[in-house]
């Protein structure tokens, strides 16, 4: 079958491989739509740093690079272990965690911070998105109704990080609250249509490239360019002097980091749920003047899964669909996808690659 | 009236001054004792910085240099106002905080994070804690029974910064957690103070100097050099594989915040005391790998004053007062003071001025 794997960085290759083999408790899923995720870009760009090597294998599974690669995926069963009970041609949101259900973490349900941390498409022999097939544990995997549509179903992965976020930042209730999103991109969207789901009215979005922002204009009043306005000053303007309780960083630079702890309210809580490729140094004059909590928030467990899926389906995140800029072949995901992540990014939110180039007509 | 007025970096003099004249709810406290703070310290050699300058006068006092440094003091009632509950001669531990009692933090009781925060001692002109005098507002006096030595009471200050720390720490219940706390030093050992009249037990301590060490073994059991150990291996080989819940950083370096995010178990919580000078960059491979939370404590509220008065007088904190390591006469100030704790600062954990002379006899 054809995967796209990471050799190295900046040279990711569509081979031909064999399908994965599945074990005890697993099923065989073969991909209809796999989203590209920044951080797929980001490891492409600087990697590997999350794909594991031959002088750090993981530690969980073994898996050295080449790795396929992606883990936004959907698709359907192809091949059930006995006693499975899932069903071969159901539709399939995958989870596409690795975890070791052992350690301190995982006995805590805290999976999403496992000592063996990983996922399919980064540290996992059993395949990844970018591929036609990909072996997951049958718990895993989370049936979906005919009613969704698989070429819009992989959305559930960046809205499951987003739920997460959301639920970790330390407030039970939202109500009344003013929220601030640094990022208009794929996930800080997601945490936008989480966010609005939950009832929640007042968000502020800061981005400043101009395609983002008419994207999240689309779903958000208040769009801030931090290139034109000084996002602290403006937010306390929209706060009653008060400032944003809570910040959702979704960018993660340093601009934003300024931004973010100088809007905050005192006493507010700062959740950084994106990547780093910078160092992060903390303006101490708002950390410890401001009483400031600054915390992260690591990808999603199995219950934020099940949460998201199920509201996904209930169709609580309408619209989330629209931030697809793109839908490409596999065959075509170096040139159509990666590249063209980095020569256009503020083209585009979220590109979608299918093995299945017969999903691509109309 | 003498006082020690800071007038510039590493220019702090003793001054001849009028007394401060009190205003409404205000009492005159004329002081016995105040401990020379590591914030003294660090204004001192790299100030000002907290110190209101002519350029940026303090946005509630309008106070700017010289002022009157020192801010952990305690004395008598000199004079009091009109219809004032306290009486001449009673002995007083002072809470010296500013703040304005109207802002969004202070109409949530959170007045240590007031927009015009402030200190007698950096920002006012009512005097600070290395003089004879201070004008205070009465309800920030906690009077003292005769059973408190003012020789000693002027610890609380330090102790009511730890009590505050462990109480927004988020951790409600400390029963069976596991804490490291960064620094041997007057507020390492104050946290140490209060986890322990809380009952905590699990407490490591990681301190580079020897005297510091030697200070804090007199307390705690685990005490360990940084410079000899690996932080983080120790911790986890000392708490089952986990890794400390909670670690209170009172050093404010680089190498304590790696140590102390490698230590930290996963989900747990960097509490930061300290100053920093220098940059503090967050290791986002602990931060978000183990989804850390990294809050700010900063100074204390009137309840956290009260509460440490208290505790203090119930005797919660006996032993405590063994850190004084020298009791110096204001006019000396300077060289035995300041600069004794630049050239010995191994040698020293608290130093404690008095404008009285005829207290140091003995």
């Amino acid at each position: 079958m054809k995967a796209a794997r990471f050799h190295g960085r900046r040279d990711i290759k569509v081979d031909e491989v064999e399908p994965p083999q599945i074990r005890d408790g697993q099923a065989l899923i073969e991909i209809e739509w796999c989203g590209i995720c920044g951080s797929d870009l980001h490891e492409y760009l600087v990697g590997p740093r999350v794909i594991p090597t031959k002088e750090r294998p993981h530690p969980l599974t073994g898996a050295v690079l080449p790795v396929t690669v992606g883990h936004e995926f959907c698709g359907r069963v192809s091949k059930v272990a006995p006693n499975s009970k899932l069903e071969v041609g159901q539709p399939v949101m995958v989870d596409p965690r690795v975890f070791c259900s052992n350690c301190h973490a995982c006995n805590s349900s805290d999976t999403n911070i496992c000592e063996g941390w990983g996922f399919l498409g980064y540290n996992s022999n059993d395949g990844g998105g970018y591929s036609e097939y990909v072996a997951v544990k049958e718990e895993l995997c989370h049936v979906l109704p005919d009613s969704v549509p698989l070429s819009e179903a992989a959305l559930i992965e960046p809205l499951t990080v987003a739920m997460h976020a959301v639920r970790i930042s330390g407030f039970d209730d939202y109500r009344g609250k003013n929220i601030l999103v640094l990022g208009g991109g794929p996930v800080g969207l997601a945490v936008i249509f989480v966010l609005k789901a939950s009832g929640v009215g007042n968000i502020i979005v800061s981005e400043p490239t101009v395609r983002r922002q008419e994207q999240t204009a689309k779903f958000i009043d208040v769009v801030l360019n931090p290139r034109e306005v000084k996002i602290g000053d403006r937010c306390r303007e929209l706060t009653d002097g008060k400032g944003p309780d809570i910040v959702f960083d979704c960018a993660g630079i340093m601009p934003g980091l300024m931004d973010g702890m100088d809007a905050l309210r005192r006493g507010g809580t700062y959740v950084n749920v994106a990547g780093w490729e910078t160092e992060c140094i903390v303006p101490m004059q708002h950390f410890m003047r401001k009483e400031l909590i600054f915390r992260a928030s690591m990808s999603y467990t199995e219950s934020d899964f099940k949460g998201t899926v199920d509201d996904y389906v209930a169709g609580k995140f309408k619209g989330f669909e629209k931030l697809v800029t793109a839908r490409i072949a596999l065959d075509d995901i170096v040139q159509k996808g990666f590249e063209e992540l980095i020569n256009h990014k503020d083209d585009h939110v979220k590109i979608m690659v299918t093995p299945k180039r017969e999903l691509l007509v109309g």
